[in-house]
């Protein structure tokens, strides 16, 4: 006889996350009561992970809710705010002990290491499906926004990217020929062939970078008066920029071979990593605008936050994204990682 | 060929609802930034409603755009909390325009009238699901909670309970059934039989009382400081109630003769209206204490709010929550509304 849903929320959400002295009520009344400071603005946000379209079914339930956490951190660090407070809604097939344990640990842990306290929620029987709302607070008018970067400008990426992407296909490909070793076949429609010179180690940190992404929460903190314009990278480098020149109404020339391309990528995609890099989702770092002149406070920062800083291209006046290779502009025919493009 | 995610958002969503000044940035940015007054504390709130869980396949877009925000407002009314910004996430199996039209018309008509703004949320391709997440602003310090009743207290009702179950028994009905009138049966795993009693108009005001509830919102606002504690009736009167007392750490007794029953439920379940009442989810009303010194107050927020209270009951010492009919003590056996339940 499965618990309720009352005793499933007390047994494995209550409690959960980082405990906030401006939490005046939190998990068991209709709503949780919450305390703004006066010098803040709230930042709200919700994204969903929904089971055969954002993650494999049969996806590790502790990646899945360090995952869901992850990716709402992750527009909340865009911002520029500082995570605070969470709300859950969990449609499940049936309630899985286990399960909900390994999910509770995953978005637990993430959750205590961002100081987010979990003050909500709910759950339902239905298809599995993760949907997170966070709240952060930032100081009022210091938001990091899409708009705001100027012509001159320079473009900057965080760690790494295309890595989630590459190791969601060896995901997959492992889940169509279970019997075959991981990680050396690459497949997520993006019509890439593994260069096979990838090692189980360079695999399983691809797998790892899709299933366990690292919001960039404390160089979006950072960035708070250094950067001009603040996007994080959901749906691939080419989209999200270009998403960030038309809300700062600029262009942009990006040079691929400035991409930050990991070891492992490399390892796995061979000549393919740049665009996969460019194309493929998932990644959660942050791309952001920073004027020359400001080139130094930037270092600070990446010393600062240990968190690597590449420069990938620079603003200019106009409406496009121009890509460029060794000098020459390239074409690009951006796949569209939108859940209702075509 | 189907637009995509961002061009749905922009053509439905954007600008959903009403203005707000307090709405520093809405859709379009990685998070919206919103201004919280000093004096006010936050109450935030998230609830979904699933397809074939919490409605039936094929219910009409507009009603589950005004059931999906009124469910939430219904739990921040319940806090004595004033709305303010709505986040809505919503997996949908296809991108289908005049779903999505008529969806955004039942969500944006009633978020204007309680001055909500849509101000975020994420469209998926998925099984129909509606997630939406709810903050509304309360004077701190405030809030109507569950707890806080006491011993001596009255129990009320707002408006009537059980509709929503007898209106979701005829859509059942009338679903299983498509050649035969609806509102000659009722079926909704209650073990309840329709008088057949019930008018055409009848009827179709016990399914609206379903489709489309109405959230007690400026009632909850009144009952500020006059409510000891407050819940909604979500999941039924017996269950809700049983909540409460709980979480105040008293007992009741609640006559059964005094429940609130519309006329359109006493014709479609005669003798079985109590029953259903009691045990029957979704009404959304609000179920509150006040102290018998403060009668004279809630009656006056009764005359001000146009609102019909009722009282149904007194608390007094112990745990546990007594029906009594006739003066007698009576069996009730809940039918726990709980989606993971038994």
């Amino acid at each position: 006889m499965p618990a309720g849903e009352s005793q499933l929320i007390e047994r494995y959400f209550r409690g959960l996350g980082a405990e906030r002295a401006d939490t005046v009520l939190g998990i068991g009344d209709d709503a949780a009561l919450l305390r703004v400071p006066a010098e803040c603005e709230l930042a709200l946000t919700t994204d969903a992970l929904i089971e055969g379209v954002h993650f494999l079914p049969g996806a590790p339930p502790r990646a899945l809710g360090h995952r869901a956490l992850a990716v709402n951190l992750s527009d909340i660090a865009a911002m520029g705010a500082t995570p605070a407070w969470a709300l859950l809604s969990l449609n499940l097939p049936a309630a899985d002990d286990g399960w909900l344990h390994e999910f509770a640990a995953g978005f637990g842990a993430l959750a205590r290491r961002h100081r987010v306290a979990l003050v909500g929620g709910n759950l339902s029987r239905g298809p599995l499906s993760i949907t997170v709302q966070l709240a952060g607070l930032v100081p009022a008018g210091q938001a990091l926004r899409r708009a705001g970067a100027r012509a001159g400008d320079d473009l900057y990426l965080s760690g790494s990217v295309g890595d989630a992407a590459a190791g969601l296909a060896l995901l997959r490909a492992a889940a169509a020929t279970p019997a075959t070793a991981a990680g050396t076949t690459a497949d997520a429609g993006m019509a890439t062939a593994a260069t096979g010179s990838a090692t189980a180690a360079d695999a399983a940190w691809l797998r790892q970078r899709f299933e366990y992404p690292t919001p960039r929460v404390a160089l979006g903190e950072a960035l708070r008066g250094v950067a001009s314009a603040c996007i994080d990278v959901s749906d691939g480098v080419y989209i999200d920029v270009t998403r960030l020149l038309a809300a700062s109404g600029c262009a942009a020339t990006l040079e691929i071979e400035r991409l930050p391309l990991s070891t492992a990528l490399r390892h796995a995609l061979g000549a393919d990593a740049a665009g996969v890099a460019l194309s493929g989702g998932e990644d959660y770092e942050l791309c952001f605008c920073v004027a020359p002149a400001r080139a130094g406070e930037l270092a600070a920062i990446a010393e600062h936050t240990g968190q690597a800083l590449t420069r990938i291209g620079a603003l200019h006046a106009g409406g496009a994204l121009t890509l460029t290779s060794g000098g020459k502009v390239m074409q690009f025919s951006a796949t569209r990682f939108d859940h209702f493009g075509d």
